[in-house]
């Protein structure tokens, strides 16, 4: 059990193929003992974006901070401080920041997917 | 898969006892298809609170707006705007906006517990 700043948790750059100008804090996870989801808060510096890509598990996101466009479902979708978005396991998405600020969201995982294994990042 | 603005999602009162001036947004839910966790939106008016309760499962929790106090681990905790909290599974806890301005969080739960019963408010 914990109250914790951003402020207080370690911003650490996502470095995978496909990244430019992001980095995560993880809020909530396995570490502290979550049974079932973890919390990350990312920063996505304006021009920035995720990778473009798909995985066996869903994400839960709320965008704390910002504005950017989130591709998903085959379009591309404007999200601003606020919304919340549901992204289907294997289904392909991006966020990006270009809007000309700074995109800050949650993105909540489960701690495990595919009977188990430990989902990355959480 | 969908985006939506809190303002989009029916705000309904929670009529529970031992709560006062709390409403919620049910965000992401088993209704929407959600396999793992459930995102909430409460907003409590000030002077309001949630229950003073505890239950099976656990709560991931980000500070949306406002500030209140938190009590859990037999402690009160005062918390604000990106504060980010993990109530742990059969915690007493309450959340209270006993500083004056209203208080908005998000509530993660896990969409099942207990062997598979549907969480309430999922």
């Amino acid at each position: 059990m914990f109250v914790r700043k951003p402020s207080d948790v370690q911003d650490n750059p996502v470095d995978m193929e496909g990244v430019q100008g992001v980095s995560m804090r993880l809020l909530l996870g396995r570490a502290d003992g979550a049974p079932t989801f973890a919390m990350r808060q990312f920063t996505v510096k304006p021009g920035g974006h995720t990778p473009r890509h798909q995985h066996d598990y869903e994400h839960g996101v709320y965008i704390a901070h910002g504005s950017g466009t989130v591709e998903f479902g085959g379009k591309d979708h404007h999200v601003a401080a606020g919304d919340a978005l549901f992204i289907e396991p294997n289904q392909i998405h991006q966020f990006r920041a270009d809007q000309g600020d700074e995109l800050v969201f949650l993105c909540m995982v489960p701690t495990t997917f595919d009977c188990g294994k430990p989902t990355p990042g959480s």
